[in-house]
C-alpha cells in the first residue's frame, strides 16, 4: 500500500436537521445542528470538509455523519451520535479516515463508537475484489 | 426539472454475503447472492448495473441494496430484504431511481417497503440546497 493518495479531499457531511429523539419543540439549535458546529471549531486535517447536509433519512439512529473521500475510498455513515459531546469522538474518527488511501481504518484502530455504530458502508467507484 | 441526465449510468450495488439472519451453516448461496443472482436475471433498464459487494456492514438490517448513479443522484441504501423473492420489489425501486435526474423518486411513487426501509441516504458531490 502507498500513501501517496491518502491527501485525497474527504467530506465530513453532518445531517443538521436531526434532533436526536428529542421533542420537536425544544428551543435553540437541534443536535444535530449543535454537532456540525462543534465539528466545524474542531482541530481537523486540512484535507477534511465539514459540511451540513439536511437530512440522511437515519432518523432512527441520529445524530448522523457520513464520511467519504475521493474515488478510491469506501464512504461510511455512523450513527447515534448524541450532538456537540460527540465532536472530539467524530473528529478522531475523520482524522484517522483521512489518514487512508481507501477509507478501511484498521478494526483496533476504530473507537468503540465507530465499530458499534457503522449505519452502512459503500464502496468506491471502483469496487475491489 | 429537465430529463436530459436521466439516462447517467446506475450502479445497483447488493451485498452478496448477506444471510438475512439465517444461521451460518446453511447450503448453497446465501440470501444476498440469491438475491444478487435474481436481479441479474430481471428485466432492468439499460443504463442500470447490477453489481455484486462484499458486507455493506448493515448486518442487521439484511439483505441490503445500494442505489447510486452519477455525481447528481443522491446515494440510497435499503435494507431489510429477504432474498431473491424481493428482486422483482427492487428491479421496480431501481427502475424509477434510473428515471429521475437527482435520484429523488417521489414519495407517493415510493413502494412501501421503500418507504419503511431507507437505511440511509447520501448527497451528491455537489450538495443540494
Amino acid at each position: 500500500m502507498t500513501m501517496a493518495d491518502a491527501t485525497a479531499p474527504v467530506d465530513l457531511l453532518v445531517c443538521t436537521t436531526c434532533r436526536a429523539g428529542q421533542p420537536t419543540d425544544i428551543e435553540g439549535p437541534r443536535p444535530g445542528t449543535q454537532l456540525f458546529e462543534a465539528l466545524q471549531a474542531s482541530d481537523l486535517p486540512e484535507n477534511v470538509t465539514v459540511k451540513g447536509v439536511a437530512c440522511f433519512s437515519n432518523c432512527d439512529s441520529g445524530c448522523s455523519v457520513t464520511i467519504r473521500g475521493g474515488d478510491e475510498r469506501w464512504t461510511y455513515v455512523y450513527g447515534n451520535f448524541t450532538g456537540a459531546d460527540d465532536a472530539e469522538l467524530v473528529a478522531e474518527g475523520v482524522t484517522k479516515y483521512a489518514e487512508t488511501v481507501d477509507g478501511l481504518v484498521p478494526w483496533r484502530e476504530r473507537s468503540t463508537h465507530f465499530r458499534k455504530n457503522c449505519i452502512a458502508r459503500i464502496p468506491p467507484l471502483e469496487i475491489p475484489e
